[in-house]
């Protein structure tokens, strides 16, 4: 049995690494991967820019070996699949030192991933050596290596999503400037709503990140060799050493496009809850897929690392004969910085309102341990619910990586449809030095069975 | 309305201020405490005894006023509620002063919490100075100024549980030593399988506790004024400063038994899920009380403070007119000392097979971190599931405080009789600094799916 993948991602790797375990030499795995990389950690690489991890190679969850030696993976890097001939069941690849060739196969591994979103008008300016995209290993390097040897004192961030967030972060710790440019009214504004925004602003403003908000970036304006100014829509110019821009990813799905496989609702590649494309024997896993949203049902494009590996899990192991369903998501996400951290699963609020539900919300302040112990922080915790039901529709919380372990409480309460009554009931340990007697999560609770009665509806 | 509280900890002060809220002018409530505190956090005494809670009214939840002027609740401190009379609704009480007399009551909520277990042939040691039980704020105080004032360089606490393993880290950092007398193999082997003992003994010994386990403390011997040793079964000694006995603690039970209200299966008073007793007038809450376990379906004695809280919160609605069922509960648990959080839910691995389960554990160690952003610390995990189900039954974690985290995850899905197939597919969420991308609880069932299959068994 041949089984290509394209792509060697968390996700692809995920896959090749399933389908050897379970078939060993009964299945040829070739994973092809368009760059220089494998299993890389796109999720570190901000952290890479700002030194807290020394050295590239840090970055891959294994070493090339790992999948090559041992577990028998055949790795094609520099190898870009730039045709799938779904007819019969054959891919065309390009090696960038001019190969190429077709390859026949029995099942193949769509894990093509996502790509920046970068307007068309944009793109001239990424050929400038001080503009930069952060999607890459090997963008981090150019990142990293272009602050340390061009004396830039002020980088401009655009987009106010979650790598602006956590590039902030790490470029303040390297003792530059960082201003975040955003269209949206406050960062991270597509997991959390207006009334969880102050302690976002906040935490960036308390640590001298400048914030231009509420004013998409129009176009840049280049002197010399370099850009030197970001244009806001207003008119408004900001002057600086490096830009990088993120205005946010888009699942990458041309090759799947082009080769006649179905793509969803979403915009992503469409795949029943066994990860097959329209195609049976043609699978799509990671960030250039779709899912079910199991709070509202619905398709969802969810680019997460746990669901991409997760799915690489599921896809491997149907290939080598099982049946597992992938049964879908609930968003849980987190990002972080300067220690505070921004944690949200399911629905914001306006997004419940969106979706047709009568959304009611609980917001507090609370203390994350016991008063008395005097060590614990401030999280702002907010719990959203369905009216009529009383089910729990999403939660958002800010502050220490409490807030984070606190929002898994509630997406592992949203994956089982449970209610604001379960929430209230559910036995949360306790001592002082880990949280309050109440937690903030029950006294949301209470606060939201104050809309909805002390008790479930009656069926 | 007239409504009698016997006991002022946490469940009944919750009882009493839920029924004044609901039904404020409407209610006569008063609250009866033996003792001259109400509103205590009993949790927080081993804090007070290493001095990083001050004063003894830090570890009040509300001050007395909060209570009396602000929620309209009478309080009658050094009162003991020495009768009921359940067939006339009243109930006997004395003062300390030496007033006494009988109050009628419509509802009576016993909220008689526990006590120490002190074996009976102990109990004359109690009498002198340096012999302590610690369950009460006056407890916490006279532990710490004898320790300040008799040059104490020594404590020997007698008791292998959660309250001899917070002490010893907070008497520890008063610089003085001590040992840990008790008669199981390691400590907290109630919540912990064995192959979790490594760990937990580890964080004592290596903060300079010394252990004397698999050993019961068998009597004391005087010397002058003073208990100077502490005697094992196997005939050796202790020699020490100051002894506090923390063998376990019962329920206390014996007003109720004498009124003849129903005691359960586990020895602790039975209630109905409105946590009515056999009396229907006659609601009782918190440590005096079983309640049913979720895991097993069967009545559980589990004397934790959360519960208690929310015991007393649904037995006031109840006695308001709600009808709010307690649903019971899955035992979530945690502890900590010196920085190493012990935290459990459900069954242990030995509880699971004594009840009939034929259950199978994962364990593994892992770091809690993503590998290469450095931060992270190790943490072991057991989870433990039914091989014939999938169901999961319970888990334990060791570790930094996301230990305790991570079994409240478990927990949550417990409290859905989840499987092991939903801990895989749970959306717990993801970034470098809160967890690594294939979190231990995934791998875990990951483990777990190893020997159960890959899906849920076909009903």
């Amino acid at each position: 049995m041949r089984v290509a993948v394209v792509g060697g991602g968390a996700a692809g790797m995920a896959t090749a690494s399933r389908v050897k375990r379970l078939l060993r030499d009964k299945a040829e795995v070739v994973v092809f991967e368009r760059d220089r990389w494998i299993s890389f950690a796109l999720c570190g690489t901000p952290y890479y820019v700002g030194f807290r991890v020394k050295h590239l190679e840090d970055l891959l969850h294994y070493p090339l070996s790992e999948f090559t030696e041992k577990r028998g993976i055949r790795v094609r890097l520099s190898t870009e699949v730039v045709e799938i001939d779904v007819g019969n069941k054959r891919l065309y690849f390009q090696e960038k030192n001019g190969n190429s060739g077709w390859y026949e196969y029995d099942y193949l591994v769509l894990a093509t991933g996502a790509r920046p979103r970068i307007p068309g008008e944009w793109r001239e300016f990424l050929d400038y050596e001080n503009v930069f995209t952060l999607h890459s290993l090997d963008d981090a390097e150019r990142i990293r290596s272009y602050i340390a040897r061009n004396h830039v004192k002020h980088v401009v961030l655009v987009g106010d999503g979650y790598i602006s967030y956590e590039l902030a972060e790490n470029i303040r710790q390297l003792g530059r400037a960082v201003t975040i440019v955003g269209k949206h009214e406050y960062p991270l504004s597509k997991a959390f709503d207006e009334d969880m925004k102050d302690p976002i602003i906040s935490a960036l403003e308390s640590n001298g990140v400048q914030l231009r908000l509420g004013q998409p970036a129009k176009t840049f304006e280049v002197e010399g060799e370099k850009v030197r100014r970001a244009v806001l829509d207003n008119g408004d110019s900001i002057e600086a050493d490096a830009f990088i821009l993120a205005p946010g990813i888009a699942p990458e799905t041309r090759l799947a496009e082009k080769a006649g496989i179905k793509i969803g609702e979403t915009g992503a590649i469409w795949v029943n809850e066994y990860l097959q494309t329209n195609y049976a024997e043609v699978y799509a896993v990671g960030d250039s897929v779709e899912t079910t949203d199991l709070v509202t049902g619905k398709r969802i494009w969810a680019p997460l690392a746990p669901v991409a590996n997760k799915m690489g899990f599921v896809a491997g192991s149907n290939i080598a004969g099982a049946k597992v369903r992938f049964p879908g998501v609930v968003r849980t996400n987190v990002t972080s910085a300067f220690g505070v951290f921004l944690a949200s699963t399911g629905l914001t609020e306006r997004e419940a309102v969106g979706a047709g539900y009568e959304a009611v919300a609980a917001i507090l302040e609370a203390n994350t341990k016991a008063r008395y112990v005097g060590s614990g922080r401030k999280i702002v915790l907010k719990v959203i619910a369905d009216a009529k039901t009383g089910r729990l529709l999403g939660a958002q919380a800010i502050g220490d990586e409490t807030a984070f372990w606190r929002i898994n409480i509630v997406a592992t309460l949203l994956m089982k449809k449970a209610t604001v009554w379960d929430l209230f009931f559910d036995d949360i340990g306790y001592m002082p030095l880990t949280n309050p007697v109440w937690d903030p999560l029950i006294i949301a609770a209470r606060l939201l069975m104050r809309r909805l009665g002390l008790s479930p509806p009656k069926v």
